[in-house]
């Protein structure tokens, strides 16, 4: 593998430059459209050639996330590279930014994918609030974390969880060995159960100038642990949750946009759940909320644009269509008020997100 | 040429469908890129390998529209065929239409690809206001013409016109052999010039049930004869505009997007000045205003999905990106209210449009 010193590290890039996206899927296909608007062309690196991403971005580059040469490659062919996953490899990242600005940086990604990394992230060295949490790397370390932080907690393996998956819920001592047996041998955490009032959100974005542009607060409510709905702007807003996105933000010198998750106490507390360094699924809603949306707004972050309007005009209510859901299409697209987006998945599977609707208030 | 039925006459095409657009240019880019938030795809047919829609659609096929095997191995590729522009050749629409729905069908090309034509369509047929006009196949035809419609009076070829190109203005008599000279031996009309107040369209579309969805009034200014603004709604709108544009729909059993511009008079009176089977540059607003816009429209109604809602949530103000103007995108992109739409033309042309940029009021 060869090394270069990235191009272009501080410049705007202007129109008909390449952004290289890591991922295919329903997230890049969504950058990939928005970038197109701006006159901004997309390269997508992707396991797979038949992914959501493919039949829109200029270039499709197919291989493994662990073919180094292969990524460089593909770098090479762009001029910024970001990514749809936190799950990015490190050496993957490392090879991109080789070649190419890596939009957000690798240290956004070594927080995001590891949940011990984050939490000590967030409460150490920025003072957040998060849920109690310990480290477990064996049975006796989880005996010992039950006893601290107490029952119902929730057993996660450190890295790769996503929609519920790596993840147990101990309701009793009796559960404990099996949890146990469930995850292993993956490292994990135990985290204390947060008897929350609602799920909230917040999206933000940081431009390559340091300026920060964040959505109004988004009320998510999830079924089987898989996002179902997300409201915004949400009742009860106080601003604090933008305040601690852009303190996030900052502390990483991040470039493009990210998603924080919260819970939120009956009297408005907000404690982190997690960070997604990437365009997420609680801020769909803003592709129809008549401000620029999430997709547009990373581009033009990784692109070094100046970044765009994140002021709603109309309230908006997004709910994912999973699975069987997507059979309701032709219903859907027929109702007033009602913006119908397909992924272009051919195989539906149960819980597997086909499309979403974002309805105006 | 081998000669087909078409396949799903009548049929609503499924998300993974694909929709084949004639032409390669922003129109088509656009509804390339709409089509894709339904989980629809498309096959660009263009001259031109490097046209703006070749890099957002899945496929494109590169021919000039008078191969008329390669027109047929295109539109096979598809399950409906549609195109971005009026001067689509007879023999092409046919092939196209021999293997699958050309949508909207060949009557509306005969009518809007002739000055003639359509101005005999819209006063004789549906008995709509249109300026006086005179056919012309000679010097002594103007003489005669420009004393019966008086002057000034504009001398206008029937076929190929656009933006200006292909109309001369005559002011006095002395006029008269140099705009002769400037046009012929093209066949051409002499059209009296129209004292109008304003210049407004419409753009409506009608579905394949034949359900119709007019966006409202739009109120345009021209500069060189190219489309400077669109500003919509317009003030005034008293429905009238919708209903001929409603009328002209349903006479030609069309399906899909029409833009129908008229001249308003100082007491309210329409005359239709011309009518566009496609997505309409003064319908570009409609990207930013909250509702579905023109291009998914328009794929919704040529895929005989139901038609999406057309009333905007805010008003909005188009302005095109002409040739240099485009020199601004980043100042552009940093105004709050403003959004920012890119062809990816590479090249720079005085007169060539370039982008344009929706401002919501």
């Amino acid at each position: 593998m060869q090394s270069h010193s990235p191009r272009n590290p501080d410049k705007t890039l202007p129109p008909g430059s390449t952004i290289g996206i890591l991922g295919g899927g329903q997230l890049a296909r969504m950058m990939a459209v928005a970038a197109t608007r701006l006159g901004l062309n997309t390269h997508i690196y992707s396991p797979d050639a038949n992914c959501p991403a493919a039949l829109v971005a200029e270039k499709i580059i197919v291989g493994p996330y662990n073919d180094l040469d292969r990524v460089l490659e593909f770098s090479q062919s762009c001029d910024v590279v970001t990514y749809e996953f936190e799950n990015v490899p490190a050496m993957t990242a490392k090879a991109a930014a080789s070649a190419v600005p890596l939009r957000p940086g690798a240290r956004a990604l070594n927080v995001s994918q590891d949940r011990l990394e984050e939490k000590s992230f967030l409460r150490a060295q920025l003072d957040l609030e998060v849920a109690g949490f310990e480290d477990i790397t064996s049975i006796h370390d989880l005996r010992r974390a039950v006893k601290r932080l107490g029952l119902p907690s929730v057993l996660k393996t450190r890295r790769f969880g996503y929609d519920g998956k790596g993840q147990v819920i101990l309701r009793s001592e009796a559960d404990i060995d099996g949890a146990w047996e469930a995850l292993s041998p993956a490292p994990c955490i135990l985290e204390a159960f947060i008897a929350f009032d609602r799920e909230v959100s917040i999206v933000a974005a940081r431009g390559l100038n340091g300026e920060i542009a964040a959505y109004p607060l988004t009320e998510n409510i999830h079924r089987n642990h898989i996002l179902h709905t997300s409201a915004a702007p949400a009742q009860n807003d106080d601003g604090s949750a933008a305040k601690i996105a852009a303190k996030i933000l900052d502390h990483l010198d991040y470039v493009g946009v990210m998603g924080v998750e919260f819970f939120q106490m009956k009297n408005g507390q907000l404690i982190v759940n997690e960070i997604a360094p990437r365009v997420h699924n609680s801020g769909h809603w803003t592709q129809n909320a008549g401000c620029t949306d999430q997709f547009e707004q990373h581009m033009r972050a990784v692109a070094g644009w100046p970044l765009g309007d994140a002021r709603p005009r109309q309230g908006v209510v997004m709910t994912n269509l999973i699975g069987d859901d997507v059979a309701d299409w032709k219903t859907l697209a027929a109702q007033a008020g009602t913006h119908v987006h397909l992924y272009g998945k051919s195989e539906v599977r149960a819980g597997r997100k086909m499309g979403h609707v974002n309805r105006t208030k």
